[in-house]
């Protein structure tokens, strides 16, 4: 059997393996969500759940699956609810998924949770999961969750290596070329190069308007342009958020 | 791209597909939970995706990511919440989940939509998810949504090919030899046949009990031995609920 | 005053006979749901009592006001929604009405509590409703809970002669013979002999389809004939069902 | 059969009342709560459901069911939830059972629903409840909704001769001489007037404090003597109720 | 800075008078909502704000923003929905808000919370939000809550006084004498005598019906007759809630 | 009375406006959360309403009361929940705040809502509210929502000119010269300039952790030292937010 995907073992494997290595546990939390016609609508769950899995071999830890529907997406970062194929929940329900996820985590004895988020929108109610499940879990358990966005980890360095021409923000880099990149490493066979459109970065006002106006979003859906992405960068940022959230993993929950 | 599985195609490609072909959509549902130390804590949702999938293939279907976490798991079908490594969500979630899922295919413009339940604990709040989603949906939406428990779909005769010495009932098949020959059909690296324990079927009492009593269950975690499987049995019982339920999405979706 | 049931005796002998004999106390739960022509809408929570009220007269328990409106009605167990006279409450209105009369019962100091269930759709939303107490209830409280579907303590022996050409099943068992029979022992004149229709049992396919189709049902709500339901036979199983239910509460409750 | 109680009907007779005569149905609210050592802890749901019969019968109505578990007992109306037998549920809870149950009598057509409240704390709740079904019922519906605390309808005439002294106001009314002549008149056999005791009227301070304290109340759970209530003003004032109850549902909803 | 509103005070002044001085905190709750053509739409929070800062101030406490927006307006007590400006929220709403406010004062070691209603229609979901707060807060907190309206601290002497021809009861006190008297006093600048109408008193029937009925109340949405209003009734009023809250306060928190 | 304040018009005044003239509504959403000594904790409310009402008085504006209460306070952006004094509610409870504001400026008929948020940690919570809202808003309503974060109207080059040495970025721009500056524009007599912190800007990891580390944050709750900070940079960018916002809101309701 796998050693690294929680779905993959055995419930006595894993139990084992809680019980005597106490090991960190990855969440994944992505989207089914619009990534422009070259890459696939799970780019998000995917992504998140492969630099989980990335991590978790350098340290053997345990990925259980990803959650792979996200919050509702929104046009600035993610191109808004308008997209057929989008296919988002309410905030009350991510919430609840997180609650009771972690909460089942602290009742088997991880004291070891990383929340590893790939879609932008989830971010606020993975949080508010994450503290309702504190105020549930029983005052003996030793869980503590970390909580992070993936692109967080990318180095100053390695940005300017990626865009050499300026990096636009990574309120842009919605299926551009962070993304695209890394699903050229990971899933090559899930892009299509030939179909990368070449939208100029979309111009937001600083508001947001409800209902949401299709027209501030390019037709695509892609927020800035992905030319420029291949696997060799994919494959450089690839190993640097592994690298580095494997060290924070460790730095934070051996520190205690 | 991958034509099945829709969190690998583009959403171009997807709706591309809703608009010309009218597809049905299957949406898998699964669970986390212990299935004694021969199969997967992923068994559930592993399976029904798999079953989907098959049935998509054959009647050119869209398979949606399944909901890999479940309801809780009861002792008398699936051993009960105090294993560790079973990590299942309250009613609230999975009917939240299910709610807004529908609710999102229904405005994607899909008219058949067929949830594939491989978790017996989950059909009642599936029920509740689809029956909100319909309040919910507008008037002008065609969706129709059809539920269904895969293992619903074998005859009689194979049932009877398959337990030659009489079939116990599907409330003891956890983890025994349906589940077990269709993972040695569908995922064979993930089935360690040298772990199958003997435990006789369990034997409950006409009610149940909160808490309930961990005495109820085979410390294993399976409720009827899964000796006798094998990947013959597998691949009969796949193919035949591929081509019936694929028989009965065409005859009920194509009669209105 | 009366001894059995909580609703007519003052809080004071409630108290007393909580706090000196530790009894059990017994929560019905029914529908208000079309039972056919000839038996009357409020059937579940009348039978569902009148067991719980047999039961507890054999040992000295308490049966407290039954929950008289239950889950959504389905087509293969009830009929379905679509009739005039049916009315049902969501899935979190009868979860929510559980967890807190179990959590109230907890407060009284109540240590078994035994949920009698008689309508087939409320049993995973009763379940809900329990461990969501059980999650609720102070550390102190010595609550345990029992919770069964009343029919399941019918014995094989019993099922033959009261189905001498065999037993259709549970799942057709909606306004048929075993609740027809009930009635007429426990309420004769609410029932009405001369309208109970020949339908004969209803052939659902192997999945649920949403929104219900009312052409699976036969007009008059009765899924099996309840011609051969007699007074004797209502007799003979209501006293088998007290009986059954009264030991397996002595035992279960006593045995630790 | 029974042509009152809505569960004593059949479907098929209530559905054809429900067309044919556009009766009003009531709906009985009460709890489960205290009402001292000379009356049955459910007297709420006992009283408010012999008015509601009271009054249909005058006009040809229909009984459903009563809510027989109320919103949380108070100290200055109800005693307070430290007394062992009071069982209410959470505000969420009673407003869920009223939508739903509004909810469904749209469906069937009624255009008349009385919900007669016979449980001080459960006003509000109702109301919220009646006002989200109000969201929820489909633009054609013609429901109406009326919500009354049966005891409002009692004329100062009456009150002037049930207490000769003075009326202490509906505030202490609680197990005293109202809902105790009531009693006598509807249910003499659940009365024990043996055993009313002799408590002063309570006297609360113009505040309330949270966590309630139990010395506010006195111990048997009378906030004002039932001495004096007889049966004779219990007939009174039931026949009074039920008049001017029937009165006021025939003048509201034939007027439109 | 302020040293009675919580809002005006930095974190670092609160928390040194609350681990100091220990003092009474006050949560007044209004709401948004018509009141006449010559008071504002926010009477109920300015007053319940103006009212808990006169007690504050006499005995050292601390005043907390008011809730804004109260429980959806009644016709009977409030003129009702219909109102252009009046802008309410649900009761699961301000069942929470009251809920987490409560649960946080509790974490900053408050022991004294005084919640000053001056909305009607809030009093019972306070009430559940205090109940809710209570069951979290852990067991270590002190926090008691007392909750009013502030009215009911007026005496029977000063009614008198106020209303020379008999005091017509709070159910008609919105917008008339005690309100327009008590804003003539706090608030002169925001008061239009010259637009008072002279709107009889309202008649309203013992019951309510939905959806409300308009003409039940007069359209300027005043309930009885501010005329014979002043500033110095309402000074006199002022002073006596101000003087008897406070003592109320004192007795109440120092007695334990 | 007044023509800016909603509490402190008449509903016959604002009804008439909203009427006549199709104003913009204005909601400020704030929070009541620790800004280090020399801040009130009121801070976020008074700087959104206090730009609301700026821009309202632009461009004939009515300003709705603020929420005063905000979701629970991150120690990156607010110095998180373990400081006493920050009074926060949870995500169910922002959101449906929003969600009912939202719905009734729809029935009063209002088309253009601006919600001005001053708390970072709101704007998720604030976005679903709105997207639930919008659910519920009857086809007919015309309204449309504008949701904004008031810093975001900041120019580039305002900041370089309020930071000559570089901004640091909102992220620390807790109870910093952005916010103090306003504060003593706004409310000069509100700030403790004598006891501003010098804290270095805090440096965060790129992850989060729960439950928080308090050490992460400065004693003080300063992310970054507010030294520099003046009435005159306040005006200055008080002056263009209000210009700003207001040519936005203009522009965007006009367009349709």
């Amino acid at each position: 059997m796998n050693t690294v995907n929680m779905n993959k073992m055995s419930w006595v494997a894993y139990c084992a393996q809680i019980k005597t290595t106490n090991p960190p546990v990855f969440l994944p939390v992505g989207a089914l969500e619009q990534h422009g016609p070259h890459l696939p609508l799970g780019t998000d769950a995917l992504l998140s759940a492969a630099v989980a899995a990335s991590t978790a071999e350098l340290i053997n830890g345990i990925v259980a699956p990803a959650l792979s529907y996200g919050y509702k997406s929104q046009p600035k970062c993610g191109g808004g609810q308008h997209f057929c194929g989008t296919t988002s929940v309410d905030a009350q329900t991510l919430i609840g998924l997180v609650r009771d996820t972690v909460r089942e985590f602290a009742r088997h004895g991880v004291e070891k949770l990383v929340i590893v988020n790939g879609h932008f929108e989830n971010q606020w109610f993975i949080t508010e999961g994450i503290d309702l499940a504190m105020r549930d879990i029983q005052p003996g358990a030793k869980l503590r969750v970390m909580r992070l966005e993936y692109w967080d980890f990318l180095t100053e360095t390695t940005l300017h290596s990626v865009f050499p021409n300026g990096f636009p923000g990574y309120a842009l880099e919605h299926a551009a070329i962070i993304e695209t990149s890394l699903m050229l490493h990971y899933h090559p066979d899930l892009v299509r190069l030939d179909l990368i459109p070449d939208d100029g970065p979309a111009d937001f006002p600083p508001y947001d308007i409800y209902p949401a106006n299709p027209d501030w979003v390019p037709p695509s859906g892609v927020l800035s342009s992905a030319l420029g992405a291949d696997a060799e960068k994919g494959e450089i940022m690839a190993k640097e958020l592994a690298a580095r959230i494997a060290q924070a993993v460790v730095a934070e929950f051996n520190q205690t």
